[in-house]
């Protein structure tokens, strides 16, 4: 069964998903977060990183729904989060899905995923997650094109800032203990049967690297002034490269993206917007 | 009411204490495990580092009932285990403890904590704990000197083997998510308190560093041959700083000790036997 862009618009869920404060620290060291960033490295006055909603949220997409696939070709192209309110170090949400949009790419389809999570006690939205992944070799299935062109192009200056910040080797064995243990990121022979030198970064990992950089310079660390945050992944890391993540800022938004030490662009088209 | 020698002998438990897969990675990433020990840090073929039994064992000891004293001014002065088999990747360990021994040391007290750990499914004893904790300030209360005088000096020549290990500032950060958050390790303002410059590294996160140098330098990086390991610390380590362990071999036996950049040894008189 070819893929089926007749399901855009079905919803699934709702799920609950639960954390701890434990949980919420082992991503901020996953992400890099380290003896400079305790309030999101330790529990003291904890707080916690606006890109956790991709560990905890995402859930209830009915995306078995769409017909079938090979999951060995499935890449991970985008991520988008909303952030509604500072994510508590723990919480329980609930998260209702929906397949957000089908797209024929002709060499893939493209499979946008969306997720709204609340508060399971409060009722409250919480965040929202948007995951585009791209289907390698399900084109052709006679769907819309969809959206093309870039976005989020930086204007024509150099950045307005810039943050370096280095990635360890072992930077991908401790971020897969958020949840993501797909042995592509562990394995040396798994990773060469899918076509790498040696196991790649997590392309959320990378996205998490960056949401510190956005955070910490754009909000003054603060959780309640970061409000989205988008872009497209375009390019394996590996770990222990640097990731430099360059941002152009105006007024509440900044379109930015993340390059490695050779100066290839990994995460791509980003923006973010957060209160001034 | 003072320390009380006669609870020497007093057992406790049993208690149980379960573990996962994920528990042992952590752990292993914690004392520095990386993508060069991808059978510790990763779940494939996945063995577990013999000093993960300080995580998952000790338990049932009675040690509240010795007396009263200042839990601020315990300081861990010695670790042994002796490692009966491998430990599985995971697992429920049923553990009994025993008041091994109570020492006068004039400026402090020396409480020996004893516990063994069997496997809670088949009964067969996995491995055996000894803590040493020094109650300072609770000394004088009369009872035995106890022991005294270096054990496991090391014979008058350069060591057969070294091996020196990088820790990193966050270090603390992630080897506490193993269990011991004891603020000490991550809040600079308690260290202060506590007469540390900033936070100190677990002296069981050391021991975790020299338990792999000796395992893989000593037992070819097999935990079947790792039957012991006990050591004093002697100084704190600072997350960031390195460690190097020096091992004097004799046979199935190694006299071993680590220091640190300047040369001072932070886990002295150590001994290790293992299988030839």
């Amino acid at each position: 069964m070819p893929i089926d862009p007749s399901k855009v618009g079905l919803e699934g869920g709702p799920v609950l998903r639960s954390w701890t404060a434990k949980d919420c620290l082992l991503y901020a060291l996953g992400v890099g977060a380290g003896t400079d960033e305790l309030e999101f490295s330790s529990e003291k006055n904890q707080k916690v990183l606006p890109t956790f909603a991709v560990i905890v949220g995402g859930g209830g997409v009915p995306y078995r729904e769409i017909g079938s696939f090979n999951p060995a070709l499935v890449v991970h192209g985008e991520e988008a989060i909303e952030v509604y309110q500072p994510i508590p170090p723990e919480g329980t949400v609930k998260s209702q899905g929906r397949i957000g949009g089908i797209y024929d790419k002709a060499k893939g389809a493209l499979v946008v995923l969306e997720s709204i999570s609340r508060d399971a006690k409060t009722q409250e939205p919480l965040f929202k997650t948007v995951r585009g992944l791209f289907l390698r070799g399900e084109g052709g299935f006679g769907g819309e094109r969809g959206p093309s062109g870039p976005r989020n192009v930086p204007p024509d200056r150099k950045p307005d800032a810039e943050v370096r910040y280095g990635t360890r080797p072992e930077q991908a064995l401790l971020y897969r203990l958020s949840g993501d243990m797909n042995p592509l990121h562990s394995d040396p022979e798994f990773a060469r049967r899918g076509g790498f030198d040696r196991p790649i970064l997590h392309g959320l990992c990378t996205y998490g690297f960056t949401g510190r950089a956005l955070l910490h310079t754009l909000c003054g660390s603060d959780p309640a002034r970061f409000r989205s945050m988008e872009g497209r992944f375009s390019k394996p890391v590996y770990p222990g490269e640097s990731l430099i993540v360059s941002m152009w800022v105006d007024g509440g938004e900044a379109i930015f993206r993340t390059t490695n030490d050779d100066g290839d662009i990994v995460l791509d088209q980003g923006r973010c917007t957060f209160q001034v």
